[in-house]
């Protein structure tokens, strides 16, 4: 199923995408929901992102460029980092460029969204607490990033985690590709495999740090091939049997320094 | 006034202390609320941490020992860290050491508690969206830093973010003391000037990246003299003006690595 959030005439609806038409439900997503009986076209509704993270996860430097590249032992511990979820934004919103900066990167990224509590799962059990899988842009500012190593201020600047279009649930993680292309041109496009830490052990790794949430949102690492971009381009990151998340770029008005 | 929330038989209330006595009220602390009309007496509730933070959001290395230590010019960008609220606990829960480690960090800080949306707003204004203040302990196993500097598993385990045990609105951030006293013997004990980063400075910057939100937190850094510290430690983090937050060491039975 693709669950999906939009807005019509300022009010928010959850529903289920089939084919053209969503079918509006009520409820938590995540437990106890029913159709309302309520439908809309898909072509006459704002799609927003398919959820308000509770945390967006995000790991860092996570793809070979070509298999024989992966290492044979695996890094001890991952090199992991927080979004804020106020740097959530959906489909067609714009990526605003911070004062200070000319220039941003895109990461195209399969992120995973958790339904059920997970504390000290283990890799074989971990999906059962996936909910499903969504496209997520993971926007970052380099010359942000601190020089010992912190990530932080370049990773949650307000529009930098772009999600959507769809929460996919019946999405086989390990047969798909994830690509980006930058004003229609292929930047990005590559299978899951490529990834160093795979997805299974990624979040079950998690689950034995912090109690994961439902809502909780991991960005899984980002194929070679992100670039630096502009005010004015436009970027589709796209998982195929998810969709396209098209998002342009513009500048801010505002300074980061006051 | 100091806000508080607790526990009486499994059920979870809002309140105001006044003296031994809490008045219970109902509704949004940042926004709508009204006092019910029941008391309790402090002693007969068990206090919970004193909200539920929508965002954590920590500053490293912002102490100095001595004012002739604080540097001539501020770092450009500052070292900020997110932890999840998932990590939150309250007064007197127990602070579980991860397996792989025998020891953590404890660092007592003053936590500035959001209450009104803040997006841009210049360092002289930044205090008007400030609710209140807490105590936080900023548990840390450096054990779990990655050697690039990102500190993400390190900061992120459940149970690594003790608050309380009250939001005290009516405090004077410039003119407090934030201490931490180990089994009972003084291992930190600073005034706020000695931040290098001073507060104002650092929401005011925050703002101008993210947009904050009402429940975000924000734990200003510790003083020096936080140390490693073993199961069966008891570590209070005081701020006297608001009140003592005291929590207990212990092991984790299961590993962190599945």
């Amino acid at each position: 199923m693709k669950f999906t959030r939009f807005e019509v005439n300022g009010d928010l609806f959850q529903g289920v995408v089939e084919g053209e038409e969503i079918r509006v439900f009520s409820g938590d997503m995540f437990g106890d929901w029913s159709y309302t009986g309520d439908t809309y076209n898909k072509g006459d509704v704002k799609t927003l992102a398919p959820l308000q993270p509770k945390h967006v996860i995000g790991i860092g430097a996570n793809f070979v460029a070509n298999k024989q590249d992966l290492p044979e032992t695996l890094p001890e511990i991952p090199v992991f980092f927080f979004k804020p979820s106020s740097s959530v934004i959906g489909p067609e919103e714009a990526i605003v460029i911070p004062s200070g900066t000319q220039q941003v990167k895109f990461e195209s990224e399969l992120a995973v969204v958790i339904g059920k509590e997970a504390k000290n799962v283990s890799e074989d059990a971990i999906l059962d607490y996936v909910f499903g899988y969504t496209v997520g842009n993971d926007v970052t500012a380099p010359q942000f990033f601190h020089a010992d190593g912190h990530w932080t201020v370049g990773k949650s600047f307000d529009t930098f985690t772009p999600l959507g279009p769809v929460i996919e649930t019946e999405l086989d993680p390990f047969n798909i590709s994830i690509e980006a292309n930058l004003n229609g041109v292929e930047k990005q496009n590559s299978p899951t495999d490529l990834m160093i830490v795979p997805i299974r052990k990624m979040i079950s790794y998690l689950s034995n740090v912090m109690t994961l949430q439902p809502g909780d949102v991991i960005l899984t690492g980002s194929p070679v091939g992100a670039e630096l971009v502009n005010e004015g381009d436009i970027i589709e990151c796209e998982i195929n049997e998810i969709g396209k998340l098209k998002n342009s770029f513009v500048s801010a008005k505002q300074s980061v320094n006051s």
